[in-house]
């Protein structure tokens, strides 16, 4: 397992994400025509720093969102983010998600229905 | 538009993705579970180099799916990123998704029925 996650996220950790944090994009004048429709399911972003966050995360999942959990903080904590990996695995075994790493420290896990593309729609360099 | 969008990217880019390359979670042991399960919405990973592009980009936002785009390449280009950023919003506008910068130079949009949470889950650093 923790050999599989290394090759998985890469041996190289200290190019990581910790320099260019999340900047949200302020589309405040889209929004105003977009705002007040409930969705169905909404990409929530969210950073793990220790196991107790987990049982919320899987929450999330069965209530049909996705998530985009950035794990840099337990990325080194080989024990600590192989249960994290293997907790959300279980739930997206259970409701037929999905789960991928991207970009380094970014894991994204789907819920029911949503999967994640395997092949690069465009740019061949990854 | 530039200056917002400026705003929205920030500064330095020095710093963004060219490093920390995508890398692929191989869960191959949980995909023998999981595979030839046709999904309803797919995310899918793409890279944004030209203009010619965004054709693709916004057909697969009709067709129902979530991009992550990776703009890296053109993000010191301002003429190019502004009109691409333009014409993926005009998607969204068109269809109700969302559209949102995370992790620096990725740019997340969804299709009808699916938003992006802009408050954090779990995380306070952001």
């Amino acid at each position: 397992m923790a050999k599989l996650i290394d090759k998985i996220l890469g041996g190289n950790v200290k190019s990581a994400t910790i320099a260019d944090d999340y900047t949200e994009i302020d589309l405040s004048k889209y929004e105003e025509v977009l705002e007040d429709e409930p969705a169905e399911t909404y990409i929530k972003i969210a950073e793990i720093t220790n196991i107790n966050q987990v049982a919320a995360l899987k929450q999330e999942v069965y209530n049909g969102n996705i998530l985009m959990i950035d794990i840099s903080t337990i990325r080194s904590d080989e024990l600590l983010r192989d249960r994290v990996l293997k907790e959300l695995k279980d739930v997206v075994v259970d409701v037929h998600g999905d789960i991928a790493g991207v970009k380094g420290s970014t894991v994204i896990v789907t819920p029911t229905g949503v999967k994640i593309d395997r092949s690069k729609l465009i740019g061949g360099r990854y």
